[in-house]
């Protein structure tokens, strides 16, 4: 990796720190670098505002002189009542170069960013970093394909069961493997399940984590029908248009939504919890996707992460193509 | 680890030769060992004999004298007209030290094999290895549960699927992990499938690898019925006390006989090939086995290998208790 990918990639990271309160702005990180020290570091604040690259050189002050910014998303071009734009604050810095990891596909930036900053004589280089990219994923997706990032969850026993037949479900996976997934609701935007879990287990869906409980994402219903108070309804996954501003979007079941979403392309990510017992008849985690033949099915998935949870395992697969 | 157990664990590994073609005897493995300088080698040989200790020493000659030996099994204390007994042949092979990594539950050596080898003089240890009581698991729960060691494979979807609705189940796992199970077959002295998988897919069940087509162990089918020519008939995971000389059992399908076994608490060994593919109300890969509260399921597997075979994993889950 080359040391713009390094310092991209870290970039990368403290825009995790944006997620989710940076909503309805993409959650953005800026590190600035003066040879091998780190002179500031940015991300963008609740709200959207400041960015990070406001953030960073207003913490480097004099410092950023004859420095290089690793920005993850093109710094943006467009006045606006809320600030001003980061090109501009960026070309007056005195920073010697600027390295951005993903261009903004914003049409109020779409390049100008980066050209307003080389027209004030800053050099400045698109350097295409996927952990920019994947940071960037839901306001990516939003911009490219008008709709949320979706994470798939499936919390499944060895033989792919989510409850005994009997409809016990109470618990499949432990401790760890349930506070983990408080976390990642902790990180989204919205939260989805479907209306027969609705019905029959009244979910709370909120973030149980201490210090964590004010990030209790929208809650949604995968209904036709009107949403319970407290709750949106969406009427399927084709309708994902609909939930403007929504970055990320976390599907957390049962089985019905979990196919609905699979049967509509519509799963950018799979979250795989996996329990080390079998149930043997049970209820199955992914109810019918409408698959053809086996030939299609694969090539969709590819494994990007997996880590032990106690005793049980988390698998993410990410979307191909 | 300690030295014995390092050399006993590196026994075990060559008792891995002998298995299945030991049969009807255990795979065995010696190493005598003088300094850190390995001497000679020895395991089961065909058909069961020589014993392991007698190809050691037969290869070491006089440099045995002083030397230690490492077996994997306690050397048997018996007469045979097939042989020797393996506890008089290390008597008089001048040896220093036996140490012994299992011992042997056969009623005619039971302590006596060392017994007789201390009475000549010789120290002689039993390490308690668990690598040796893992080489050794098909003699040791016939000889304790007077049934195979029986290993149920289950080659799934991420979401517990062995077919679609449809029956198509040609091809879920890759080249890779079909070559894997192709290997254990090699290994194992007999393999079943259910009476249903016999009837609708006509599986060969032999071993399609290069130089191991003579490996192809016995077919077995379970069904209250008739066998077909070629196969053996199992009326019931109950029944396996009837599969004398089978040291190794290999179940590999379909949900039936996978249920009829996880409920008969008749599976010592999972082995789980995973496909990075959704199918989504599918055919499930384990039918009912009477479970009648999470609670119950928990604890009774644990993860002991994990490996990637090619795009599939191979997860390895062992008994527990």
């Amino acid at each position: 990796m080359s040391e713009d990918q390094r310092w991209l990639t870290a970039a990368a990271s403290l825009a995790a720190r944006a997620r989710p309160l940076s909503r309805p702005n993409p959650g953005v990180g800026a590190i600035i670098v003066r040879g091998a020290e780190v002179v500031a570091r940015g991300w963008t604040q609740a709200g959207g505002r400041p960015h990070a690259e406001a953030v960073a050189l207003e913490a480097a002050g004099e410092a950023a002189r004859r420095a290089t910014l690793y920005v993850t998303l093109e710094p943006c071009a467009h006045l606006s009542t809320r600030g001003p734009a980061c090109a501009d604050l960026v070309s007056a810095s005195g920073v010697a170069r600027v390295v951005v990891g993903c261009g903004d596909p914003d049409p109020r930036t779409a390049g100008q960013g980066i050209a307003r900053i080389q027209a004030a004589g800053i050099a400045c280089d698109l350097v295409p970093s996927p952990a920019c990219e994947e940071s960037l994923s839901g306001y990516l997706t939003q911009a490219r394909h008008g709709r949320p990032h979706v994470t798939l969850k499936l919390a499944l026993s060895l033989d792919g069961c989510i409850a005994l037949a009997s409809g016990e479900s109470q618990w499949i996976t432990g401790d760890a493997a349930r506070a983990h997934t408080h976390a990642v609701r902790a990180r989204a935007d919205a939260i989805l399940v479907g209306g027969e879990t609705l019905r029959r287990d009244a979910p709370r869906l909120d973030v149980r984590l201490p210090g964590l409980a004010d990030r209790s994402p929208e809650r949604w219903v995968l209904t036709r029908g009107a949403a319970p108070a407290g709750w949106c309804a969406l009427a399927s996954p084709e309708s994902l248009g609909t939930m403007e501003g929504v970055q990320y979007l976390f599907v957390e079941g049962g089985a019905g939504a979990a196919a609905a979403f699979l049967a509509a392309d519509a799963v950018d990510r799979l979250l795989i919890y996996r329990a080390p017992l079998v149930i043997g008849g049970g209820r199955p985690g992914v109810g019918d996707i409408g698959l053809a033949s086996l030939a299609t099915a694969h090539g969709r998935w590819q494994l990007t992460d997996r880590r032990q949870l106690g005793l049980d395992t988390l698998e993410v697969y990410a979307r191909q193509g």
